[in-house]
């Protein structure tokens, strides 16, 4: 259990390292580390496919909000294949949003369903 | 958009009143109208699939919980083919957790892959 754990947290901190990384050879690989080779994202913003798709899905997200990064809740959750956690959406002048992300893991571990919902700060 | 809205708060209150349906006949109708014919569910404690064994895993959780019920959130957030809304566990004793589910919605609006979280009560 904890070595499900740890590989699962893992794999949504480099998820979340993606969103961040705004050089594109770094951004790549943490995508390919994040998600499955077919791997789908949606929110209520933006939708992606595959390695291809979801690496231009992310630096369009990039280049729409400069100066902003995303910083991660710590509070990682998982059973069976599946997968909830949280981060904070942190602009120039401070936390502006908070993003709640659920996935269906593939069978190598990687993110292979990713859907995001968007809630206020509390 | 409000008509979808509608449509998937409907859905939604059929599922939790499914949950809370101790007559078999009832229930079995609000699982059908819940989910689509070859729906999943899974969380921590249980899974099941299909009608048939949708129903028989909710008739199961009913009988370990005697004289408790689940009351809604009113808090159904959906967008593309998703939806996320709570629900409270109450005991004989009043609330004792509260439950998170998310879900992936079939083409005819129904629930077809459907996964509890379980949160302590705030």
């Amino acid at each position: 259990m904890s070595t499900t754990t740890n590989s699962i947290t893992t794999v949504v901190g480099d998820y979340l390292a993606a969103w961040n990384a705004r050089d594109a050879g770094t951004r790549r690989g943490l995508v390919e580390r994040a998600f499955t080779d077919d791997a789908t994202y949606v929110d209520p913003h933006r939708s992606g496919a595959g390695h291809d798709g979801l690496d231009t899905m992310i630096a369009a997200a990039q280049e729409g909000l400069p100066g902003h990064h995303i910083e991660p809740n710590d509070d990682v959750d998982a059973h069976n294949d599946r997968v909830r956690f949280s981060w904070t959406l942190v602009g120039p002048d401070g936390p502006i949003a908070v993003g709640r992300d659920f996935a269906i893991v593939g069978a190598d571990g990687r993110l292979q369903d990713v859907t995001g919902f968007v809630d206020p700060v509390a």
